[in-house]
């Protein structure tokens, strides 16, 4: 856990939020359809859904962090080079 | 809403039932990262992790759906080819 | 290597051929960009071009071995258990 | 086609160079193995493996654009913004 004063997505928390609670029901409705025992292809398209969903929330964070967190970093390499590596291990985690 | 009978992912259902109770877990506690503020490259990696888990439910349904859906069409080779037709567009919806 | 008589992908083949020449000359054109210093980001598109063209390779390949080889496996449970297993390998290695 | 003085990979061009000759040959190697009829699950393995290779070139060269390229923009809020969103594009395709 880092102790930055500044979130990258703060501007945009309360569009996160939202965007994250509509994710929890999505994954709520799969789970309601597996308790129904719905076929696994229409599971499958929820779940591609919820997945999707979940991207662009990622997208949504990583702009916000090169907009807002890495751009405290001018003039200090250091710390650029380590908010960099950062970013990248997040980017190729998304990759796969 | 297709009306199938058996579903392949039956016999893991219970399984199938954690999981994604652990997966709605998992965005809430995101929600809550949100909420108290934490720094972006932390929430990406719950995002990364949230993923993961959602790619193994998909898989497994993908590989219950082969197993115990498919093998119904046994000699009926319309069924066959539409089955195969929706396994590829979940397959491919996957893949991104 | 295995020794199976018939390909998935036997029918297709020339298109197969044909994406896969096609794939080579995207990844030299993209090692040409890199020779005369083209800008990072417009190499990184070519790349995402050429991976999707390779995606489509592989979902063909896929639904070629459902229709084609699996098939095959009718009323032989142990066969198509292990043919399963290896489509499940192989989709999981896709979706990363 | 953009005109920029300074390549974010110039410094690892070699290596740059040498990964894509090595996809290159994978590539032509998978053209090989279809022609040989060789078994699609094979085949997928080594898309998979040729993929997994794109997909590090591209990392790479995001790396290297946010270190070396977007560097260039401390101070000029305008152009990090428009490199921001070029950037975005780009992974956001790599992300699928």
């Amino acid at each position: 856990m880092n102790e930055h004063p500044v979130r990258g997505y703060s501007a945009d928390k309360d569009q996160l939020r939202r965007r994250l609670a509509r994710i929890e029901g999505q994954v709520r409705g799969i789970q309601k359809m597996v308790d129904e025992d719905r076929y696994c292809i229409d599971v499958l398209q929820q779940i591609a859904a919820a997945q999707a969903a979940l991207n662009k929330v990622a997208l949504g964070l990583v702009d916000g962090h090169v907009r807002h967190c890495m751009v405290e970093t001018d003039g200090d390499a250091r710390r650029r080079d380590e908010m960099t590596g950062e970013l990248m291990g997040a980017v190729g985690r998304l990759v796969g």
